[in-house]
């Protein structure tokens, strides 16, 4: 890792900057890919796979069947299974504790106020092919899908993984179809004879698939969250131990060449610990050259003080970020930038990205300045209602034709007044 | 109002699609926009005022002062004052109640996760200027924003009504600029000498506004929600009062010629007797015209039964739905998909626009499908935090490395496995 002692506050805009994405390109060419779908509906789904990805969903259909969903579990070992529940129980508890009662708040004497929470009622959820087949995510996104009550939820992947039809089942979901990329986004987006439309899309991806989210996006369906390259932060002391904190580091940096990595110390010595232990674990895994390009573009930054590196970890805004020193709680309590904390030796990332119970789905770029990870919440709607008593609307209803008429909406007024005048009339005292 | 007497619902979609907006032109005349006040800082904002606005911004500054904010008091009625104070404690009051205390949830032993409420540390809010000056649209946004902790709100606005300033002191904005159209959200999405950068954008406007809002979240600015013209939807049975509805129709047919109007009911006769109710009502107010205009694409839906009108209102996802039946909670139980319900014959539409307490701000154009209105939670994240002690990671790490390894990420096991063998030296027990 490149260590970069004490920077300059003037610099750090610079030094915590993410790479900046050209879009343009991407949408230009996922642009044409969604119009597609939207007019070609399954047959455009069907030619895209053939020509993206070489697949032929011509003959087998674009939807997985339910024998294959329910054979699934036969496919995995035992261990694996238990591992998976273990994980959907610990997720389905923290998910569940999200929920709100309904709280009616009488804000005037006869002036009754609150919200209920709807799931919504069609959601998509996309899950990419690849190497590594996210079952995680299917729980990341299923739990709360089903905790909500949507009603309908279907899942896109081109992945034929057992372990993801059987996270899928296990989450309540019996519509899967085999469909990858920008395209599976547009089916979801736009509906077809086979896939379902939908209100709000949810998962990972490319950048084609994250292009096409935020083009349908633009055009009114509701999505996660925008996304970037996966990141951890971390702030190490002197009580942690170095070669968990290269562990993290290393579990960050495997996800891609793109990946963002960054250390936060006080203590040089840490730093140096740290980069001691990193090429002896880097050399054990699999991965290892994807890990070492994103490791060339980490940064190690020594600070002054505790003050400088709240400050400068709250100005980088990481998706991930562990804090692995003394008084771990009380420095969390000074963050307001990032997706998800990490307290203490004993706490990997790894451990929220599978099975603690805390989603996985989380704001990357920099976007935990303004973005929340995915919860409970992400698949509700709270819908306010009020109701209001004849003797209610005479305390409020004159603050509104005030207000009303000062803005000049006449109309506003009235619907006051009328009501008003005729309480008037049935009660004249 | 066009009568439609029981549609086949075969023929819903069409009847209740709203007018398609063409967004493309718009983003074409905005982009240029964007750009010109990303490179040009405050002098572009000077030159954009003076083309589009006919105004100079160039001796007094863009920043209102404080004396101008501090002094508008002054210029109000003590009856608006009051009204404006009521309205700011309602929804205060609301608002207040959505803060969630902090939870702390062991999902297994030594594995603690909760979630903490943070305020989005910098937000922009819009105010558009033209007849109608919306300081009822400051105390919504503002008064979450305060309550959210949001350490810096800033508000953009070409109205210089004192109203407006009045509202923003309430709720404790004292940065406002006296700027409008595009060029103010992309003020606050890139940030200039005297306007600073903004993480989130709330706010209504035109449709240049609108489209300035959805090109800047493509670019990773939150913002409130996707905006259209405001609409209402009324289920009234003969427990209704027709002079009411009719009087609620008005009030949103007044907001512009494209506002959406749809009164749907089982009884012919009370359809009868709102249209009766109309052109009387219509002829009193000073915006008949655009009234007249909105009412003119307006329908009135004559459906079988309850469960029909459910469907129906359930599909048209209303932003502002009235329902004016004798059993008005059972119904709206079960509305699955509406921005605001309002219950009864004396909780109209305004009360909710002005001071009841809920927010005003609201999911349009079937958006309430996915979204829902602001609220507290529109101005705050939640981080996620976890701390899991040596035993729980015990517990837990074996169901990580499991996980992991079947979704081949080797470093995000081994960081879970390099801990746990840790343990085991330290307790050979």
């Amino acid at each position: 890792m490149n260590i970069i002692p004490f920077p300059d506050r003037a610099d750090w805009p610079a030094l915590l900057a993410r790479p900046v994405q050209s879009t343009q390109q991407i949408e230009a060419a996922v642009a044409p890919i969604l119009a597609q779908v939207r007019a070609g509906g399954d047959a455009a789904l069907i030619a895209l796979a053939q020509k993206f990805d070489k697949v032929d969903l011509s003959t087998g259909g674009l939807a997985v069947t339910t024998s294959e969903i329910e054979g699934a579990e036969s496919q995995l070992s035992d261990e694996l299974k238990a591992a998976i529940e273990q994980a959907y129980q610990n997720i389905r508890l923290f998910h569940e504790r999200q929920k709100q009662p309904i709280e009616k708040i009488e804000t005037m004497p006869g002036v009754l106020c609150w919200r209920k929470s709807v799931g919504i009622e069609k959601v998509g959820l996309y899950i990419p092919g690849g190497t590594a087949p996210l079952f995680s995510t299917v729980l990341m996104l299923g739990v709360p899908a089903q905790l909500a009550g949507c009603r309908e939820v279907i899942l896109c992947t081109p992945s034929n993984h057992p372990a993801i039809y059987f996270a899928a089942k296990l989450v309540g979901i019996t519509k899967v179809f085999r469909i990858g990329g920008a395209q599976a986004i547009a089916a979801m987006a736009y509906g077809t004879a086979s896939v379902p439309q939908v209100y709000k899309i949810f998962g990972p991806g490319n950048q084609y698939v994250t292009a096409a989210k935020m083009l349908i996006a633009k055009e009114g369906i509701a999505i996660d969250m925008p996304a970037g390259p996966s990141e951890v932060a971390i702030y190490a002391d002197d009580s942690a131990v170095p070669a968990f904190v290269a562990a993290d580091l290393l579990s960050q940096a495997e996800h891609g060449a793109d990946s963002q990595v960054l250390l936060v110390s006080t203590s040089k010595k840490l730093i140096s610990m740290v980069n001691l232990a990193l090429p002896a674990q880097l050399d054990k895994l699999p991965r290892k050259e994807l890990a070492a390009k994103a490791l060339l573009n980490s940064k190690a930054i020594l600070v002054e003080s505790e003050a400088d590196a709240i400050d400068l970890l709250n100005a980088y805004a990481a998706e991930h970020l562990i804090l692995s020193v003394e008084n771990a709680e009380a420095v969390a309590e000074q963050i307001v930038n990032a997706g998800s904390i990490f307290l203490g030796n004993y706490t990997p990332e790894s451990a929220g990205d599978y099975a603690s119970g805390t989603n996985h789905t989380l704001p990357t770029n920099g976007f935990a300045r303004a973005y929340s990870g995915v919860s409970l919440d992400s698949f509700v709607k709270k819908i306010t209602i009020q109701h209001i008593t004849p003797e209610g609307l005479q305390v409020l209803g004159p603050v509104v034709e005030v207000m009303a008429e000062a803005e000049s909406l006449d109309a506003h007024k009235r619907a006051v007044s009328l009501r008003l005048a005729s309480l008037t009339e049935v009660n004249p005292a």
